[in-house]
């Protein structure tokens, strides 16, 4: 089959990849398209040490297994079920775990994908293939909301202008009236207007042009480790400072603000797909134009690079259409 | 009057230094005794730039003002009460606050005091003075358990065998069956054993003989950059890290391990008093004998250098019976 191979940071199309091989309790999904995100940039430059296939963000349709035929996406930690952290109801934290497209499990850049059955969500009609795309990644959104309490008259910020930024800003305007986005980039901060937003964006380039102590709740959306140094700078003593970046590389840091403001720092990965789900399909989180480059699987250099551009919002591989 | 004095990192006794006059809603106290804690040896290394006289735990006479004629400890802050901070509920964090001892307010290193009313706290007859004394630290220990709430059956993991660790680890016992005590130092944790506490201790000197994921709860009681690393190691995913080492100097580290596992990393500074006091009166937290050395003000050097050494564990100067 057509796949994306990564192999010691090296990116390769092969036409003649192995159709892969479903486990006892895994189904195999034809993919649809997939999305290119953050994380596999940074797979690509080496995190993680990952090789094998990447792509993690997709929707496809489900050839076998109790979801046969129908539209999919899929949650991509694969657990064991079985483990004191799995039974404690912590399975995206299973020690024993592999994350498709990330960590010792090949992913959705290819025409064909073994996933836990388990995993699988089933899309609605009415919600589009464009937009099901985003499920994953909105859920890592929603994640925040469900780890912190956030009301109305929360002040919150978000640090980033991009992808994350973006979806996380739209997640946190659904509790709270005040959500500051501040980014670098004109043109990105420029989008949230574009949907509707009812977010305020501050371009602010420099820490110190940053207010101090001004936001109940602040989340680092940076993909950056200067992320953490201004969330700690803009939230209110026993605020809530929330770590969306995973980044490589260590944070250089003076942790006393964070003790003597007596700061709440939560680190929030995957989330909870099915809130992404219903807001996609009640439409209370519009995505709809946000995929702004479409490529084929052997157009992958295009691609990648095109994910790093300012102008590009949503790059996905259109996969479907590939011959079989 | 006797009093220590720190200025540009050196710290000086002297017979000669003015008495305090009391601002209007402040009371002059009389110092009995005063105990020497991390901050002030931090202080002593040019921490804060402080410069003024240090000291922030202390009992004493009220001399002035409402408590006068009675026995009393002081909360470390002073707020101004006014502000959009201190009216929301968290005086401790009031961007106009000076600290007793600490921030551009004279300490208790010295006869006398001035400090505001309403940090006063009276002492009750049953707690000595030698009790009393620990009421500020153990307070800044119960701060722990107001932040996070500890369970039973919660394996709680306190790294630091010092003075903060200890009190701390006491606090954690009275809300969980289960704290164990990382230490460097065989005689250090061999106090916890001498208190008949319910810890159990792990001499580890190593980092990578910790064990991983293996708590629900760990605080930070190291004093030292390197702490947090620990934490992060030993704490489950999910768990909660709290943070109560203020240390100069920055955290090389990297914060990937957070994200991945969702911890929840929490700031921990100065405490309840009514709790401490609570405790100490019912009992239920033992400080006796902790009270290793004690000086005279003018013994400040032999003081300061005593609350390095590995033998001592609480270094007070008595203050009381100093000529007035
Ligand atoms: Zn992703
Ligand atoms: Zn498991
Ligand atoms: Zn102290
Ligand atoms: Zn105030």
């Amino acid at each position: 089959m057509h796949a994306i191979t990564l192999d010691a940071g090296t990116l390769r199309f092969r036409d003649d990849y192995p159709l892969p091989t479903p486990g006892e309790q895994e189904s195999l999904v034809r993919v649809i398209q997939a999305g290119v995100c953050e994380t596999d940039l940074q797979l690509a430059r080496g995190y993680m040490g990952f090789s094998g296939v990447p792509g993690h963000e997709f929707v496809g349709i489900a050839e076998t297994g109790g979801h046969a035929g129908r539209r999919v996406v899929g949650e991509i930690n694969c657990s064991c079920g079985q483990c004191a952290t799995c039974q404690a109801g912590r399975p995206t934290h299973c020690p024993h775990r592999t994350v498709v497209g990330i960590d010792r499990h090949d992913g959705a850049f290819a025409q064909w994908l073994a996933i836990p059955e388990s995993n699988l969500h089933a899309v609605p009609e009415s919600v589009s293939d464009d937009q099901a795309v985003f499920v994953e990644p909105l859920a890592a959104a929603f994640q925040i909301t469900d780890q912190v309490d956030i009301t109305k008259s929360d002040r919150v910020a978000v640090i980033g202008d991009g992808r994350l930024g973006f979806l996380s800003a739209q997640v946190l305007s659904l509790h709270s009236e005040h959500v500051t986005v501040f980014g670098k980039h004109q043109h990105k901060l420029a989008r949230f207007a574009d949907k509707g937003q009812s977010v305020a964006t501050v371009a602010a380039p420099d820490p110190a042009d940053l207010p101090h102590h001004a936001f109940d709740v602040v989340v680092d959306c940076t993909g950056s480790t200067t992320g953490l140094g201004m969330a700690v700078q803009l939230v209110r003593p026993r605020g809530t400072v929330v770590l969306k970046t995973t980044v490589a590389g260590t944070h250089e840091l003076s942790l006393a603000a964070i003790v003597i403001d007596e700061i709440n720092l939560v680190g929030s990965r995957c989330g909870p797909f099915d809130k992404a789900m219903d807001a996609l399909q009640t439409g209370v989180i519009d995505v709809d134009g946000l995929i702004t480059n479409r490529f084929r699987l052997d157009q992958v250099e295009q691609a990648f690079h095109s994910a790093t551009q300012p102008n590009s919002f949503k790059v996905v591989f259109d996969i479907g259409s590939d011959p079989q």
